[in-house]
């Protein structure tokens, strides 16, 4: 099963920022309720944008969000007291968005998650900048995921995100990454990932289908989350007809229940 | 460098039956011209519709396209004369489609190439029909190999069709397609694939999308050619964008060159 983490609603969308700066609660409600039908997992909050506003913008989210959807959030910020605050109202077991081996975040985020029920996601930034090579984002991950489980945090609960850098910068940066997928997999077995997908066709022109391909080869190599926009479609069939291709759904039902709904397009 | 096989001049195809009926030569050299124009490194010429008079209409197809194209064709015929008048016809060095394990196929074209210079399609066929697992295929192309290169057709004139069934049919009939490429390609370096691609879609809906993300992951596994219609320029921006992604298009040149053309389309 694929994991979908909807990305809408974070401020630093102008119309995310326009809809919690005059609070209103419709807008959030529609972007929340809409992700959800599209197939979203998790619903990625982030409320960072609007500087000295985050807590009392993220509580306003979660008080506005929680009552129309099913599923659990994705709580996304780098301050502990804002997450600490979150974990007082969400009603489902969160992801949290996120750690990694910065040293800053690193130290604050480690003794935060200790005893925390979540899910959590591991980038694999450390204090040099981004990885290098594929060698780098397995060490990388190996790391976080030993920091993690050292607190207690289960395998099945991190979420590794390889960070996924522009192939208009360098050919080698795609294969970088399904090597590195790949090798986590196997490696460090009942582990999850996300990604950021659409960085692989930053400066490119068609980035759509650009992604949609670059998801597909993803899946193969074993990815099995993204943070993206659940409605949008062609890159939700895509996931669902790779989902098939890969094996994972029996009797086509999944792709075909989609095609009849309408939601799995060319 | 991916290997496209342009499928369009088929008198499976009725506008092409009905066109070599009438020795409609305008018709022809269109379907021609736009697939070369299109990417297409083989144009596949099938002159098998019309019992009784293959031998006729592949000479008038062959005397039509060889002067307003400048790539190979790729002999499309189960009958050696057939290919026999061709290989004199034929003015660049052609590609045979095919020979397989199926009995009386493999004994009529193995002598038949013997010392042809060509490239040849070997399908993973036998007499019992359709490969069962990804270690049949495998099999099946090892003894397909063995033969040929038993007759001196050197590893990168083969190229091997592992047969794409329907995954509506079995759902693990991706999966075992993909193990199969990447298996071959490990213990058979140097050697070549062609696919039926479409095979895989056959009774679903949302069929091209589903072309189109199998044809990335096949690529990721090693294949590196298809028979396919280079007319669809979905299929054909997939492709493209597949192949930088894999790291094989340095710059992203070819894919730019795609965009602006107006070929690379999502």
């Amino acid at each position: 099963m694929f994991v979908v983490i909807g990305e809408r609603i974070n401020t630093s969308r102008a119309a995310m920022k326009a809809a919690v700066e005059v609070r209103d609660a419709d807008a959030i409600r529609l972007e929340a309720t809409k992700q959800e039908a599209a197939g979203a997992a998790y619903l990625d909050v982030n409320a960072g944008a609007r500087y000295g506003h985050e807590a009392e913008d993220m509580r306003w989210l979660l008080e506005v969000i929680q009552p129309v959807v099913g599923i659990p959030l994705c709580l996304d910020s780098p301050d502990p007291a804002v997450l600490d605050m979150a974990f007082g109202l969400v009603e489902k077991r969160p992801m949290v968005n996120s750690i990694s081996l910065e040293s800053e975040r690193y130290q604050t985020m480690l003794p935060f998650l200790e005893g925390k029920d979540c899910a959590v996601i591991a980038l694999c930034m450390d204090d040099t900048g981004l990885p290098l090579s594929a060698d780098d984002v397995v060490d990388r991950a190996a790391r976080l995921a030993a920091g993690l489980e050292g607190i207690g945090v289960a395998r099945d609960a991190i979420y590794v995100d390889p960070l996924i850098q522009p192939i208009a910068t360098d050919q080698s940066k795609g294969l970088m990454v399904l090597d590195a997928v790949a090798r986590i997999r196997a490696e460090l077995p009942g582990i999850h990932f996300t990604c950021g997908l659409s960085n692989i066709s930053y400066g490119l022109p068609q980035r759509r289908l650009v992604n949609r391909m670059f998801l597909g080869l993803l899946m193969a190599a074993g990815l099995d989350g993204a943070i993206i926009d659940p409605l949008d479609e062609a890159l939700m069939g895509s996931m669902t007809a790779t989902d098939m291709l890969l094996g994972n759904d029996e009797f086509c039902s999944a792709f075909l229940t989609g095609v009849r709904a309408g939601r799995v397009v060319s």
